[in-house]
């Protein structure tokens, strides 16, 4: 199994993924994209997307992408994650990008940037840095 | 309106929450409680409740703790949140139990603690620390 | 060894703590309190011990009170930690403790209250929560 | 009085800077760098540098970059600040390399990387990301 279909097969049993109408833009090395529409099902009290939105997609960004570092026996848990919330979630639709900072055998160290797209315009919304664990799948 | 009333109506504007299944079980000036069952819709992988389902719960209860110190015509948005994952989400229903940590007029320093609650078990999943910032509403 | 007399002997080999003045004032299984003045050395432009102070006496007590939990063939390292700085270091002296949060073979979840002690106030100066990974002494 | 001066001018007010060996190597628009020896004084117990150092160096040099967006009557203080440690700061110097993420005029969203310098090597030891305050000077 490539490393695109091995990811995919993990992000479709992920129930919250399609939840957020979530899709797998780009599967590499090291890093994976993760992109979203805002729905209205996602939304806070002021209407833009909510904080636990931009996390979910920039967690599992970040997670998939430590997942193509591990042999094919491997699932990741999230051990600890900071977000900053830089710009409200608002646009079309949100582009998570996940990439692995320290590949470890016990830990993996890894950050994404998410980013709101509406029209012509993309803005950076979101700067997590986290912890990866791999576990047993 | 009295601070129940008020967090709830914003809470009430939260789709998210409802996506949840989320409630607000208490609020006492400085602490907000919200509760919610681990809804097959906001699953991972392993068949436990996503990250993203306890960093959503985490961090409203924090936020609404930190509106109640706040004048009625006050919003907060979250800056930024640190969550420590400590045991998978499984279990009937997850407890999240927001405090302010200190107050400010700039920002507002919050934590929160989730609980994954199964029968009789009551097991700490999670450690929130984080920032709020007061905004109009 | 003892608890103490095995931390104190690590805690001893740390340049940076008698740099700092810093000594180790507690230790019981999964906490550990240390203790240092605000040595003019260590402040800040304004006077005020110096972030990386509080952050070096939280830090070590919170890596000490995972190291009460591990066998005496092992030390630990800190992979990440996040402070929140709650008010400024000013006093006679700070007050560190440390303690674990979740236990675990491959990494200890910390967390750390400073305390800054003038007379008779103490004032809560900064959190500290973080995770400690087990290596070879 | 220039950027470079104005910055410099802080910088030698913060006392454990000059305890630690520190200089200001670089300052630009939203960007500073500071660089400092591991000197004996600020080890930890296996012989590299102390986590404080390194989280030291990081957040003044995350901080300074913050203070170049600001007017001259203006200094910053952490508010938070995370750091990932990456590897062990051994070599013949630290380098950390601070930059500002998002400007803000309540808050002023920072990051910073830190590396050890040995001979032809360029070790990244550390990641910060953090928030910075603006107070009155």
């Amino acid at each position: 199994m490539d490393d695109f279909n091995r990811i995919r097969a993990s992000f479709d049993r992920q129930a919250i993924m399609a939840t957020f109408g979530a899709t797998l833009a780009e599967v590499t090395r090291g890093a994976v994209t993760v992109t979203a529409p805002i729905l209205p099902l996602a939304r806070q009290q002021q209407g833009f997307g909510h904080a636990g939105l931009t996390f979910s997609l920039g967690d599992s960004a970040a997670g998939y992408a430590a997942l193509t570092l591990l042999p094919e026996d491997r699932e990741v848990v999230t051990s600890e994650m900071k977000i900053h919330l830089l710009a409200p979630a608002m646009g079309e639709r949100l582009v998570a990008e996940g990439r692995v900072i320290r590949p470890g055998k016990r830990l993996i160290v890894v950050s994404a940037d998410v980013y709101a797209v509406a029209q012509d315009t993309r803005t950076h919304i979101a700067l997590l840095t986290g912890t990866m664990i791999p576990v047993a799948a």
